[in-house]
């Protein structure tokens, strides 16, 4: 039976938070519909978007590198509630942070890295689970018996920020790389592959220089920038700047992985004009 | 950084509409999410119901039968975002269509073409996104850029059917194709295979005229009528006329499209008693 | 064209019910979305929340297990919809139950057997759809046409207990099987596969007696106890008490399923210290 949170159910109250979520527990098996039963028991009236649950399981930097791309379209005062945490159980802690507005819950195992890379300043707390009458019920899902009363509990404005638990400095991982300057533009590589098959990278556009003249080398091929697929003939591989800001190599009606033989972690070149 | 949309987010209002969304996307990338992010920002009061996001990479045609069937089960006042645009950036039109008191967002490509065959009437305005200060920061994900911050304005009654923009003629598309009368019946196709492996039809249930002596023709088996799976023995393959007034053609415990050997666009011929 | 219910639509009702929904539907086609447009429409306010929709279709025992772990983490009043209905229009009669302080909608074929086992009591109506109104649009999908409705009904509390139909017995059906007592601890099997690739179990951890002197037996290999994944050397396989309270087969970094060649149905045995 479900821990008794020691916090009442609430009638729903119309300014309590949206709550994003991120996993990678699938959408097979109920693991995130419990979740949202645990949000919703504390803040009946909060919005929950789910931003992924497809993320490979245990891969960390996946989700890492997504959560940093999709946290800012949503209104500040947003709980994102992430949770791809194979340390569970163990020494591992768990942190609340405050970041451009926005509140993250999680693992403290470089979920939030690139969120951090990204913000002038943050705040961070580590989850004090006694002193917030969390007794995990389980030792395998603390996205249900941790996380989720957290974020329904920061949704609801229950629990303020310095009630989270002691300051704390999140570790300092880097599972996203990042790209390298080299003699004439940058060594990159693909980070992720999206559903059609685009290669997602870690080159940022700001770096690209004038895109008229930049190339992009990959896999042997040199490869030109376009502004969007429509530009492109069928089969056609190209650079485009992504809608996140991001170099992306793309084919038009096809995959760009399959075509190219690329997947996560294929490096990449920029050549920019001499 | 997300666009400014010179529209303040506001507290959730009570009669905020209800908000479809219906995209290839997929669910294992974020953008869906991001996508809901933005109505929310906008109408925080809407409630977001996915149709599906696994709509065939580009297959216009697929989405465009499936919103026909889908939107009457909702309320009037119900705004349904459709997002499935291969041309995305490229000169084609964004268009918002009202019909049969239903508000519909998507691209001007044919996404819409089986409701508007469906409706006695319907008025639609081309979207104009200069005039709605919305500068979309991508050229490949509208989605995320123009078509949910019109769905988030519309569903939250900030924006009029007028404010959208010039009326607007709908590109004349036939993506979804209908059946064709021949001596002694139709002749339809196969439109899509559903999960269960059920074929579901071109063919409409009125034009079948008595189900007991109608007979369907599918790679050469000739088919009966049964009113539903359980009169079947397993196994065994029917016709049924499909919760949405479809012609399909099923299998009991088992896939029809499997066993049949059946597809997208396999033909079919219905024979009504002479 | 939808079924008028003569239920009028309604504003958002502060206090409407979260309805969560269990179903073999997937999410590719359109279905869930228009089960919830359904539900939406007589309970604007109600939050819907998916349990899963890809149960293995038909399979209802898969559907009873997740169901019975699932709800006790939602509140009290929560309104349950489970549509795994091989039977659909044929004489198996649908349902209402209250337990727990829970609602549970679906049909009559063992659905909410293992609900029904774990709790000291419960009371069952049987749907009388004329007396409610609900003339069933099909005969293949009353999770539209007949569940929905109910669940929106009782969501916005238009429709009381008594008022569902006549009370009913539900069938007798067993099947989830239930671990089986032999010399020196119990023989069980494995009930379904999660995605991490996890075995879980119908063993219950009440039953275990002492974990550190425990063993498990599984294809051959005697598996001991870790409290957590991260105890485990990569590639070992152990049991653990999982989240849900039952026997899990795990390894680290890795699945169990796969390793062992284990699946639905693979039976274990728990041998208990002498």
């Amino acid at each position: 039976m479900p821990a008794d949170s020691g916090y009442a159910p609430r009638k729903r109250m119309p300014d309590e938070a949206i709550v994003t979520l991120l996993t990678d527990f699938g959408a097979s098996d109920p693991f995130v519909g419990v979740m949202k039963g645990v949000v919703l028991s504390l803040a009946r009236g909060s919005a929950l978007v789910d931003l992924s649950h497809d993320v490979e399981p245990g891969r960390i930097a996946d989700a890492a590198f997504w959560l940093a791309q999709a946290y800012p379209w949503f209104p500040a005062g947003t709980v994102h509630l992430a949770v791809v945490d194979p340390g569970v159980g163990t020494s591992r802690e768990a942190l609340v942070l405050r970041a451009a507005g926005h509140w993250f819950v999680g693992p403290d195992n470089g979920l939030f890295e690139v969120v951090l890379r990204r913000v002038n300043s943050f705040e961070c707390r580590r989850l004090d689970v006694g002193r917030l009458g969390l007794a995990p019920q389980s030792s395998t899902f603390h996205g249900r018996d941790v996380f989720a009363p957290v974020a329904g509990l920061l949704a609801s404005r229950r629990l303020d920020f310095e009630g989270v638990g002691p300051r704390h400095e999140p570790l300092a991982t880097h599972r996203v790389p990042e790209p390298r300057a080299v003699d004439g533009g940058f060594e990159g590589e693909v980070l992720v592959v999206d559903r059609f098959g685009n290669l997602i990278t870690n080159v940022e556009a700001p770096t690209l220089g004038d895109l008229e003249t930049t190339r992009v080398e990959i896999l042997g091929r040199m490869l030109e920038h376009v502004r969007t697929y429509g530009e492109l003939s069928p089969g056609g591989a190209a650079f485009v700047v992504g809608s996140f800001g991001q170099l992306e190599v793309v084919e038009r009606d096809g995959s760009a992985a399959r075509t190219l033989g690329a997947q996560r972690g294929t490096p990449l070149r920029v050549h920019r004009q001499a």
